[in-house]
C-alpha cells in the first residue's frame, strides 16, 4: 500500500483512510467521548475511536465493614453476556437478606521479578544473601522513583544460572504494574554492578503477570481477597430457588471434583465473568483477568441447615486511579461502586464474586440456567 | 432505599436514579450507539450505557496462506495499555517483512459437560458404553436445536459416582456456549431416562469454561491455533533492535524455565495483552479470555543464524456471529479484520498473537521495554 | 585412588573392595538369594549384594468380580512405615464386611514419546497426517520387534519445531517400558526417512515417564483404574470408629480443598505409601510410583446413610514378567496375590489402595492417627 | 478361612499359614538378616520375611565443598533397571573430570499442617492473628515433645470455613514426619481451646506428604537441593559422548518444552529413578520418592563451548537416622555414603541426581539408550 497508518495524525484521518482502504464504514467506532490528547501514547496508539461495551448494573452489594454496618454498593457490569447482570444481581439480593457479606483483605502488593543470569548456583546463593544485606538500598533506590510505592519484600527462586528475583511493591490506589517496571528499572545497574551478575529481562515470568499460575495462587499477587456470607435456608429457598444441601453438594461435585479432573488453576464456577464485567467497566487491564479468575469457591450446609458460602481470590490486580481508570466512562462507573480507596474497591469485587458465584450455582442446581439460556439463546440465534 | 433499580424501565431512568441515588454525574455512560431493544436481556440487564474503550489499529499483520499467497490483516485493538498497539505493529513488520506469518488451526469445537451422579463407577461405565452406543441418536437431539450445530465427539471421565460427559459441537461461526448449552439441555433427559442417573448439573467443570485448566491446554477446546515464521537475522536487528540469539535465550530463560519455576499454565510473554484487546474490541466473550491466554511460545536460532518464532494457542473460544459481535461498534471492528469465517478470525488472532510476543521479547530482550515504560509510566503518573 | 569398582568382577571382590576402601562392614549388604549371573547387566551394575525390605501382609482384599462372585487377596507390603501394615488391613476387612470392592479397568498401554524436529508447524501437521495415513506401516514394524506387544494409538502435539509424537502399546503382562523403547526406536528411521523430519530424542517427556504430569492424568498411562465400595454405617462405626459424615466431610476438607489449596495433582490421602509398598514387594520400578500416585479420592453419604467410598489411579505402571519381577522374594510377592494376569494384578491394587485410604482417612476422622503416631513414634525414638 | 493371620505371632508361623493357605512356596521371602523384634510396631506389622533388591554401587561422585576441597561418594543404587548404575557412574566421571559438582542447600524443614474448621474468613483471620502472637508458646509445646525438634515457621492459608496452618520444623537427621506428627499433636488442643476452632484432621494436605504439588515446588519441603558443574567440552565429548550444544538443545525441547507440553511438574528426564534407588538403598520413606523427584534440570553452553548444566530439587524428605535407617542393609548402604549429616546426605543425592540426567540426556542425544536398552530389553524379555 503506498500510504499507511502511520501517515495520519488523528483519528479521524486514521478511520477515513481505513474506511476508503477496506471499503468499510466505521461510523459507530468514530464517536469517543474522551480527547485524543488525554490517551495519545498513555493508553493507545494509531487511535481510530473507541468500543463500545453495554454496562448494566447489578446489586446493590451488601458488606458487612463491622457487626452493625453495613455498607452497600451498585456494582457496574460492562458485558455483553445476556443473564448476568440479573444472575449477579439475585445473589446480592440473598446477600443482602443475610445481613450481608463478609470480607477479608491482605495487601500482597504488584509484583516485578526480573530473571538475572548468574555464574550457577553459588553465585546466585552469594546474590540472594546480598540483596538481604542491602534490602534498605534497595528500597531507597525504588522509592525514589515515586511517592506513591513502596517496596515490601524481595523474594528469589533459582535453577541453573538463573536467578529470579521478586520485588512486591505498595503501589497505593494504582494496580501499579508501570510503577513497579519503573521502580525495577532503575535499581537493575545497582544489582548488577554488585554483584557480577547480568540481567536478561526486567521480566522472567516469575513475578507472574497475567498468566495463570500456582505462585499466584499460593503467594497471591496485588490483593489477596475473601468473602462469605451465611444464608437462611429460607432465603437459599425463596430467593435462589434451591436449598443449601443442593448447593453443597454441586461444589463438592462440579466446582472441586470436576476441576479437579480437568486440572484447573480455578476451583470455581464464573469468577471470570463478574471480574471480567468489573474490569471493563471500570478500566483496568483486561490481561488481568487472566489471574484476577484464578480462586476457590466453598460451601457447606450448617448445623441449623442454613448455607455458609465463601470465595476466594488470590490474585487480584486492580487499581482506582492510573491506566483506564481515567476515562471519563470507567472513572463514572468506579463512582457509582464509589469505594474510598483500593482495598475497598477490592473487597467489593470479591463480595460482587460472591453473588455471582451463589446465583450461578443455584441456577446449575436447579436446571434453570438451562433454560434460561434456551430462552436467552433462542432469541440470541 | 424506597425505590431500587427494578422500578425503572430504560436507561436513562436508570441512569437518572442512579445520579440522584449516589450524587454523582454519569454523563459519559448515558451516551450509547446501540438501541436497549437489540441488547436488553440478550446481552445486558439493567442497562445504564456503555463503557467506552480506545480502539487503535495495529499492523497489517501478513499471513500466508499459500507459499505465493500472502494476505494483510489489520488489527483492531481495544486497550488501555500504552505501547501495546505500537508494539504490536512493530511485530507485524517484521513479520511481514519475513514473508508474512504462516498458520495452522484444528477446529475442536465448543464443549459442554454436564456432571451426572450415578450409582458407582460400574454404573458409570455401563454409561459410558451406553454413550457409544448411542451416539447417532444423541447426536441426532442435540443438532435438532440448531441448524448451526454439529456434534463432534463425546468423551467421559469419572471419579466416585460423579461421571463427566464432555460434548464438543462444531457450532460453525458462532463460539457456540449457549447452542451447546441448549443442546445438552435437551439431550439430559434422555440420557437420565435410559441410563437411570441423574444430572446434576448441566456444567460439571469438565468444560471446562473461563477456568484455566491443562484439559483445554492438552485437548484443546475452540481452536487450536499454531503461527510461526522466520525471521532473517537482519530484519530481528533493525526492526527489533535485537538479536535472534537474544531471543532464543529469553525464551529458554523466561518463558520456559520462568513460567516452570512459577508453576504456570501459560509459557508465554503476554498473550494475554493481545488476545484481551482483540476480544474487548470484537465483541468476543472476555471471560474467556481466561482460556484463550494460554499457550506456549517458542524461538530458536536456525542454522543460517535467523530466528524461528512460533506461538501455540491450545483454547480459543470465538465468533464471528452471536453474542456481542452484533453489537454496532464490535461488527465495525469485525469488519476491519475481514476474515471470512471464524477460522481466518483465529488464524489473524494467533499471527497477531505471534507478533506482540515478537515485539515484547525482543524489548525485554534490549531493556527497552523498561526505558519506554518509564517514559509512559512517568507521562501516566 | 589406584584400583577402582571397575577392576573387579564379582560381587565379593567389589564389596571387599568398598569395606577396606571405605574401612566399613558390609555384612548385611552381602548376603542375597539372586544369581549374580540372573541380575548383572539386566537388572544392575557394579553389584555388591542387596537391600532387604521388611515384608508384612495386609489384607485379604475382597474383591467383586461378579455380583456373586467375590475373591479375596493378601496383599504383600514391603515398607519400613509402621502402622501401614495394619490401617491397610483394617481397611480390608472393612470393604470385607461390606460384600468387597468393584473396581473397573481401561488399558491405555504403556507410552514412548519421540521428540521430532521439524521445519516449523506447517511440516508438524503434514506430519500428523502422514502417522495417520501409515499406522499400519508403523504397527507392522512396532510390533515385529516383540510378539507381547501390541501398537494401540499415536496421538501427537506439537509446539514450534518439536512434535511430540506418543505411541501407546499394550504390552501384555510387561510393564512394557523397554519394549516399547525397542519399537519405537525400530521405527524412527523409517518416519524420519519418509518425512524429512529428525528425531532429537526417543524421549520428549511427552510420555510421561517418571514425572508426575496432567497428560497422564487426564488421558491415563499404562492401566487407569477405579475401585469402590458402599459400606454400612454399622461398618464404618465398628471397624472404622468413624462414621459416613464424617469421612465425607475429611475428603471435602482435606482431599479436595486442601489439595487445591496446594496445587496438588493428587486429590487422594496417601495412595503413595500402599503403592510404594506393593511396587516393592512385587519388583515394579520404583521411579514409576510418581505417576501410580497420582489419583483422587471420593467419599460421599448415601440417603440411607451408608458410606460410599472410591478411588482412581489414573496411571498405574505395572507388570507381572520382566524387570524385577523376576527376581525370587519378587516373583513369590506376585504369587502370594496370585493375579493370573496384569489387569487382576492392578484391580488388587486399586483395590488395596481404597482400602488404605479409607483406614487412613478414618484414624485422621478420629484422631487416632495421632495418637497412635505418639505411641509408634516414642517407640521410633 | 477358618485362621487369619491375625492368629498366628512370628514371621515364620504366618509364612507357613500362607504357605499352606496360598499353596505356595516363600522360601526366598522367609529370610531375612534383621530381628522381628526390632522391626514389629516399629517399622512393620504381621512380617513374614523380607525382599531383596540387588544392590549395586555407582559412583564415586566428586564433590566441592570448597574451591580447593572435593570429596568423593560412593552411591549405592537399590534397583532392578539394567543400566541405570552404569549411567549414574560415567556421569560421575565426568564431573569428577570437571572437578566435581557444587552444591547449595536450604533447610526448609518437615511440615504437618492440620485443617482446622473455623467460623468463616473472619474467625480465621483471628486465628492468623492468633498464631503469630503465640509462637513462643506454641514452639514450646511442639518442642517439648522431642529435644531434636525445632519449630522454625508456621504459615496459614484459608477458603471458607477451612483454615490450613502449616508447621515447619527443624528435625536434625531425622527426615521427622512422626516427630513433627507428634509434636502437633500435642499443640492443636491448645489452639483449639484459645481459639474457638476444631482440628478435622493433623495433616490437611497442605503439608502436603507424598502427593505432587507446585507448593512443595514453590516454598520448598524437607531440603531444597542444588547442584552444578561446568563441563568442558572434551570431557563431553569423549566421556558422554556428545556435544554441549546437544544437550543444551535437548533441555529445551524435552526437559522444559516436553514437560510444559504435558503439564508436569517435574522438567527433568528422570530425577525419580536415581532418588527411588538411593532412598530404596539407605531405608528412607519409598512414599516420598514422589516429592523427591520434582525439579528442574537446566543446561547451558558457555561462552568457552563447555557445557553448565545443573539440577534443582526443591521437596527432598529424607534422614540418616529413624524410619529404615536402622535396619542392617540400610545402614550399611548409608556407611557406604559416609555422610555427617542429613545435609550432606542430601547434598550427595542431588550430585547424584546430577550425574544421572547428565548420562541420560547424553544418551538419549546420541541415541545410544535406545541401542542400549535394545541390549538389554532383548536380553531382557
Amino acid at each position: 500500500m503506498s500510504k499507511s497508518l502511520r501517515d495520519f495524525k488523528t483519528a479521524a484521518s486514521r478511520k477515513d483512510f481505513l474506511e476508503s482502504e477496506l471499503k468499510i464504514n466505521l461510523n459507530a467506532i468514530s464517536g469517543f467521548n474522551f480527547s485524543e490528547e488525554s490517551v495519545n501514547g498513555k493508553n493507545i496508539e494509531n487511535l481510530i475511536g473507541s468500543v463500545q461495551i453495554p454496562l448494566g448494573i447489578a446489586g446493590p452489594i451488601s458488606i458487612r465493614h463491622a457487626p452493625q454496618a453495613t455498607r452497600k454498593y451498585y456494582i457496574p457490569l460492562a458485558t455483553t453476556e445476556g443473564a448476568l447482570v440479573a444472575s449477579v444481581s439475585r445473589g446480592c439480593k440473598a446477600v443482602a437478606l443475610s445481613g450481608g457479606a463478609s470480607v477479608e483483605i491482605q495487601n500482597v502488593g504488584v509484583t516485578r521479578s526480573p530473571v538475572f543470569k548468574t555464574r550457577g548456583i553459588t553465585h546466585s546463593f552469594e546474590i540472594k544473601k546480598w540483596l538481604g544485606r542491602n534490602f534498605g538500598k534497595i528500597a531507597k533506590i525504588c522509592e525514589s522513583t515515586s511517592s506513591h510505592l513502596k517496596l515490601n519484600t524481595i523474594t528469589s527462586s533459582l535453577a541453573g544460572k538463573n536467578l529470579f528475583v521478586r520485588f512486591s511493591f505498595d503501589s497505593k490506589d494504582a494496580m501499579g504494574m508501570n510503577m513497579a517496571t519503573i521502580a525495577v528499572t532503575d535499581v537493575i545497574p545497582f544489582i548488577e554492578k554488585n554483584t557480577g551478575s547480568s540481567c536478561i529481562s526486567i521480566s522472567g515470568n516469575y513475578d507472574i503477570d497475567k498468566k495463570p499460575a500456582w505462585l499466584n495462587f499460593i503467594e497471591g499477587r496485588g490483593k489477596m481477597v475473601w468473602a462469605d456470607c451465611t444464608l437462611k435456608k429460607s432465603v437459599v429457598r425463596e430467593i435462589l430457588k434451591t436449598t443449601p444441601e443442593k448447593i453443597a453438594d454441586l461444589v463438592y461435585r462440579k466446582v472441586l471434583t470436576g476441576s479437579a479432573m480437568a486440572g484447573s488453576i480455578g476451583f470455581n464456577a464464573h469468577f471470570a465473568n463478574i471480574i471480567a464485567a468489573i474490569f471493563a467497566a471500570t478500566g483496568q487491564d483486561l490481561g488481568q483477568i487472566v489471574e484476577g479468575s484464578l480462586g476457590v469457591t466453598s460451601a457447606e450446609v450448617t448445623e441449623k441447615g442454613d448455607l455458609y458460602f465463601s470465595v476466594y481470590l488470590p490474585s487480584l490486580m486492580v487499581g482506582t486511579v492510573g491506566g483506564g481508570t481515567n476515562l471519563p466512562s470507567q472513572k463514572e462507573a468506579l463512582n457509582i461502586i464509589g469505594a474510598q480507596d483500593v482495598l475497598e474497591f477490592s473487597e467489593v469485587i470479591a463480595a460482587s464474586v460472591l453473588a455471582g458465584e451463589l446465583s450461578l450455582l443455584a441456577s446449575l442446581s436447579e436446571g434453570t440456567l438451562a433454560s434460561s439460556h434456551v430462552k436467552l439463546g433462542r432469541k440470541g440465534r
